[in-house]
């Protein structure tokens, strides 16, 4: 990844235009509510320490947003706020130790992997692919019943597929955690970026072993603000989870919760701008499709998020694909096998950066696996 | 702790006044330029993802800010910028497995014990204590050379005592290290509030296992921004905490980069401001020793930073003298014991809060402490 990210710059720096297409960053304008009420956060003198779990107020209202959107009954002590790749580690940290099994369904967000990797767990892969849609198998219930894996990561609206599981797989694969006493975090980042609201959100279950994880990041298009969530019903959890960011990351910026908490505050304004956003990347992703007729022979139309998970043909290399693509075409795009070991001749290409980038970019990736496939 | 936030808090929603010695939480406003700056960032657009070593710009900001105070010769790529408290989690993992033992000299800030112990690393508790000025005595080398720890860190100036460690100290340790083969962090978070300038920084030396570790937090007034760094001349261990940083935090908001960036570029002015800074605690330590004269006997005059760490008489417990302390004088300090094990007859209490909490809460201390004296 630093080989591409380096020659990118370099193309930059010879006045070379590079089309991005390698990170899940909005180029969509911020909400400049949130923007404005962080600005008066600061103003107001929000500046010093702040409580490690957030401030009251701010989980008061991550609260009602939740219970609003999904029809749950969650308070605000049930959340705690950080960063929501920090609660990757968190999680795994807390609720495993050194060689513990963490199962993985891939292709996944790298940070699984990484985190995983970082605390000496032994990860086990159950890999999905585009024949079944990237929806797990039945399968899956008989592994979790031999493996036992101390931890599962279960991310549904799904990053990099777009993939969105069904209230009856969800809804299974808690029950084998139960019967198998695995933890399960439910990573719901893109839940609210799903084009056809089929997603389902495994915030109302009632397994104590269960920790849904989600961020304003991508919905609200703040990555910068560096602001995710974590919510159990496990008041044990959410004890060792404070402590953990008290001796960690003391708190994040209380001017920042401060801007969210007033954004949160109008819900019928904040379901609006949802809608809007939500709108806009199916558009988008139909304008690409429309634009690009190739396209859908070459990846399976995402149900969510704003990603492509481009298999590539002949089994090439996707760290060789991504290097030859920056060289030859300028753009930037990620090798698959960060997302998992089965998916090293993958490609993954954002659609959610700027227009000028994401169609032109697509547009490139998609004549060089063509190309390929004519060889 | 606990009990004693939670105590204050009921005081304060019964309509009464407590007086907040707890925190290193500086009432002095933040300096106004870096929020200014940091608006600026936040109305450009800087709210997206940042890279995880911080922003070059702002690293360089920061090696100039560095070699300008320290006549060093740092460059930007020396230093990673997270909050500052994560580093000592960041930095224990990096460098030590499971088991291995790290020596910390105490009393000293309680994330280190409490990320010690979270790793599940063996403590080597060296103490210090009134009677040599909280400085370490030369046992501490042939200790280095027999326990040969994993890591040591070294806190001058310090908190909670006010002690500075001299160069000769300072350097003796690092040769110390050098022929264990030991990890050092020097934590100098208090460096720049040190009254009379005679802090040691430890920036210069080339031992490659040493990791300076600072933050703008305290000398400019700024903790809820949570911008702290590391300096390091190791491009290994720079690569691991990258490495490190991007699988947890990933970044800090690039926003609050620009603010500081933008502030530190003016080198004059942020002199002009440390050395402002400076006079006003010293001042304040001063004020507090002139209105109070029992002070004197009852605690070490500090040379630095914002603590008075208290010895209790009869061996009496901290925890149980705060808990005592919030009930009968509605005023909150933090126990000794989670400064080390060999402080448990100890309390903390800090000057750098409101000027109604300082001077009356401190009297209050003393009263208590003088009573207990008298029995």
């Amino acid at each position: 990844m630093f080989a591409i990210l380096d020659r990118a710059l370099n193309i930059e720096r010879g006045g070379q235009k590079v089309f991005h297409l390698e990170l899940g960053d909005p180029a969509l304008p911020a909400q400049e509510k949130i923007i404005n009420e962080t600005i008066e956060g600061l103003r107001g003198g929000a500046w010093h320490y702040g409580s490690s779990a957030g401030n009251l107020d701010f989980r008061n209202s991550l609260a009602n947003f939740n219970n609003f959107f999904f029809d749950s009954k969650i308070v605000g002590e049930n959340i705690v706020v950080a960063p929501a790749n920090f609660f990757i580690t968190a999680f795994l940290s807390l609720v495993c130790d050194k060689g513990d099994r963490v199962l993985l369904i891939t292709p996944c967000f790298p940070t699984y992997i990484a985190s995983a990797s970082m605390l000496g767990l032994e990860i086990v892969e159950y890999a999905t692919g585009p024949e079944n849609g990237y929806i797990p198998k039945e399968p899956i219930f008989d592994l979790i019943k031999k493996v036992k894996p101390k931890a599962i990561i279960v991310n549904s609206a799904n990053n990099p597929t777009g993939a969105l599981y069904s209230e009856g797989f969800l809804e299974d694969l808690v029950i084998a955690a139960k019967n198998a006493g695995s933890w399960v975090l439910s990573d719901e980042t893109y839940g609210l970026i799903s084009y056809d609201n089929k997603y389902y959100s495994l915030i109302n279950s009632d397994y104590d072993k269960l920790v849904v994880l989600s961020s304003l990041s991508k919905i609200f298009s703040i990555p910068g603000l560096r602001v995710g969530y974590c919510i159990s019903r496990s008041s044990i959890f959410i004890g060792w989870l404070v402590k953990y960011l008290s001796t960690t990351i003391s708190c994040i910026p209380p001017f920042i919760q401060v801007g969210c908490t007033e954004y949160l505050s109008d819900l019928k304004g904040v379901s609006n701008d949802i809608q809007a956003v939500n709108i806009l990347y199916a558009k988008r992703c139909n304008f690409i499709f429309d634009e690009i007729p190739s396209l859908s022979h070459l990846v399976l139309r995402p149900k969510s998020a704003f990603y492509l998970f481009l298999p590539l043909p002949n089994h090439i290399d996707g760290k060789i694909f991504s290097v030859d693509l920056i060289n030859s075409s300028h753009v930037a795009v990620t090798p698959g096998v960060s997302f998992g070991n089965d998916f090293k001749s993958y490609v993954r290409a954002t659609f959610c950066g700027a227009d000028e980038d994401v169609i032109e970019g697509i547009k490139r990736v998609s004549s060089a696996i063509l190309n390929l496939k004519k060889l």
